[in-house]
């Protein structure tokens, strides 16, 4: 019997929309935002929110509430905000999906519904994997509070949580409602979350655009000195650029190649090496050192280019070896334990091993093998820059 | 600061392939329809099978393994086939579908790697769920191995596993890498499986092609005796038109509408209230009949078409009634307890209540009230036609 060829194509589309004090009740676009469906009747909203977004605006829930009063013909919450743990146990502790897969029983939420989610990467992630397996998917806006998630992770259209020690190892590909970037959470940031974004910034000025780049070095005394205008200059462009990313060849990551993901392999095994007690930001700041040093050693990037990335890096704040680095897998090996992430990265993507390399700032170039001794010494490099050597110590983590 | 806005399409694509005896090692559909994917390595395969399959066929583990043997350059089995309860039951043990992200995890199966599962559609749809949301999407084959899952449900887009007492609960839209429909399988169904699936078929036929009906309605009594040929094209036709509809205009289900379930409210009600005793598709005989009785009471469909169709599927051995259909909420409601069925129906797709009834054989309409009186009736009249008493029984299940 013949066979059944199915074939058809879906479209995607969100906006990434910024603003200050959202929940003024005098602010429409929330109320916009939401009216982009077409729908008369008031919409079923759930809030869930980071702890520390409502600790550090202890007065976030009232003002949602007095949002939702004024415009209640446009939405209704149907329950108030669930607070949640924020930061990676958002996305290590199954409880706390099951506390919102719960919730969206209780309170009817359907697919036609939303669930805004206020917070870090890791609670938007945990949210969204949430919100896209209820019920097969219902409605989701992300109003990320960090500067990594309003220039990167929260525009995107991944969610995940984490299993078996694996960053995201569940998760899907299920773009959002739309993402409201809030400026006034920037302002409560600790300098730690203030600086952790902006190595994905630099990530991406790296791989794609040197003129980015070059704005970010000049503008690299006053985001270490916490300048708004500087800050959102860089945000906007940052996210612009992943959107666009996103939008191109492989939104859904159907190939090998995941290029976002310059300074990753390493990022992500020393999270976990470090019990997550490091950002996700200040691990990729190290993975971006880490191979930039790497691509310098194996004759694909000039001294001077590597010396002024990690210049900037260092201006910034950002460390450039934490001792996690250093760690080998245990006592009689001498293998680092990071070279497990590149195993690790290549099982999450499939296929054959694909990794991101500079030749010069603004372009990257991808690889298909990489060579752990020549890793080794790059760990070297970078530990001497920080002052520190690099003891190779055991770490089971 | 201006709106970023994302935009993209995405191409789903996938066959569906019919043959007899798929391991057979000169069969060589299994490794054509792999070889799709342009790798020249063999690819890491991971099979589940449903319990009921690998009792019927006990040769079944050794044929994959000698198919696996045979054509080792284009897979390799990454551990023997896990055998898995199939049944509603894979649905709703969690343990279940931990087992096969654990098996994931241990195996190294990754994105470009395939789990393929061989089972009647509950299988399909809980292994279909893991290989979604492991690593964001794995490979995923599916081998119906029932009527109804070889024509209706093993050949969409969706997968899903149970949670809070509601079907479907959890899942998502995630297209097959391929279905394989192998007759073989057919020949072990017991009756009931053999004729679950047909009022699939019915159901499409009803709200689409009057022709598929009159076809159906002419190898009624080839089909109750089990002709294996005219079960064949009543298998391609019905997958057929499935795949048709969900490539048409709303595969994701973004709006209200779901003709193809029509029949389906109160069957989704029945299994639940019956604790899965009925088949799916014995309850969506009983959903068809009340559907088709309530377009005859309210004005919709003549006498002679409800009349025709209850013919039919009794021809085809389905009862018109059961007793759960007449079951109420409480002892001191009169409320019958499948019209929840109609807000959870709404819960789940979200918007307004749409509910697909027919004007006459091969043309659907949709509604978006239901009166429960008139419902009451219906189920009344089925009993009768049944030879039953529609006794008013509290239950609470």
């Amino acid at each position: 019997m013949k066979p059944i060829i199915q074939n058809f194509q879906v479209q995607f589309n969100y906006g990434v929309y910024f603003t200050e004090g959202l929940f003024n009740p005098e602010n429409s676009m929330l109320k916009d935002v939401l009216q982009q469906d077409g729908n008369t009747a008031p919409r079923k909203v759930l809030f869930v929110i980071d702890n520390g977004v409502a600790e550090a605006h202890p007065n976030l829930i009232n003002a949602i509430s007095s949002y939702a009063t004024v415009h209640a013909d446009t939405l209704k919450q149907v329950a108030p905000p669930m607070v949640v743990a924020g930061g990676e146990v958002a996305k290590n502790d199954k409880q706390l999906m099951q506390d919102l897969l719960d919730a969206v029983n209780d309170f009817g939420v359907c697919r036609h519904s939303y669930l805004i989610a206020i917070g870090g990467g890791a609670i938007l992630d945990m949210a969204g994997f949430a919100a896209a397996v209820a019920h097969r998917g219902i409605r989701h806006i992300r109003i990320p509070t960090t500067v990594l998630s309003q220039n990167d992770s929260g525009v995107g259209v991944k969610n995940g949580v984490n299993a078996f020690n694996k960053k995201n190892f569940l998760g899907t590909f299920a773009p959002p409602f739309a993402v409201i970037n809030d400026s006034e959470f920037l302002l409560t940031l600790d300098d730690r979350d203030w600086r952790s974004g902006i190595s994905e910034a630099i990530k991406v000025a790296l791989i794609k655009d040197a003129a980015f780049y070059k704005q970010i070095k000049q503008n690299a005394e006053k985001l270490a000195s916490r300048d708004m205008e500087a800050m959102q200059q860089l945000i906007h462009r940052c996210a612009e650029m992943h959107v666009e990313h996103i939008g191109g060849k492989d939104p859904f990551e159907k190939g090998s190649s995941r290029p976002l993901d310059f300074g990753h392999w390493a990022a992500h095994k020393l999270e976990q090496l470090t019990n997550y007690s490091i950002r996700h930001g200040e691990a990729v700041a190290v993975g971006i050192a880490l191979d930039v040093v790497y691509s310098k050693l194996s004759g694909m990037l000039s001294e001077a280019e590597t010396e002024d990335i990690l210049v900037l890096l260092s201006q910034l704040g950002f460390d450039l070896y934490v001792p996690a680095l250093a760690a080998v897998t245990d006592e009689t090996d001498t293998k680092l334990h990071i070279l497990k992430g590149l195993t690790e990265f290549q099982e999450h993507l499939g296929g054959q091993l694909t990794i991101m390399l500079l030749t010069e700032i603004g372009k990257g170039v991808e690889v298909h093998e990489i060579d752990g001794a020549l890793v080794a010494k790059a760990v070297e490099e970078l530990a001497e820059k920080q002052g520190q050597q690099a003891a190779l110590t055991s770490n089971k983590a």
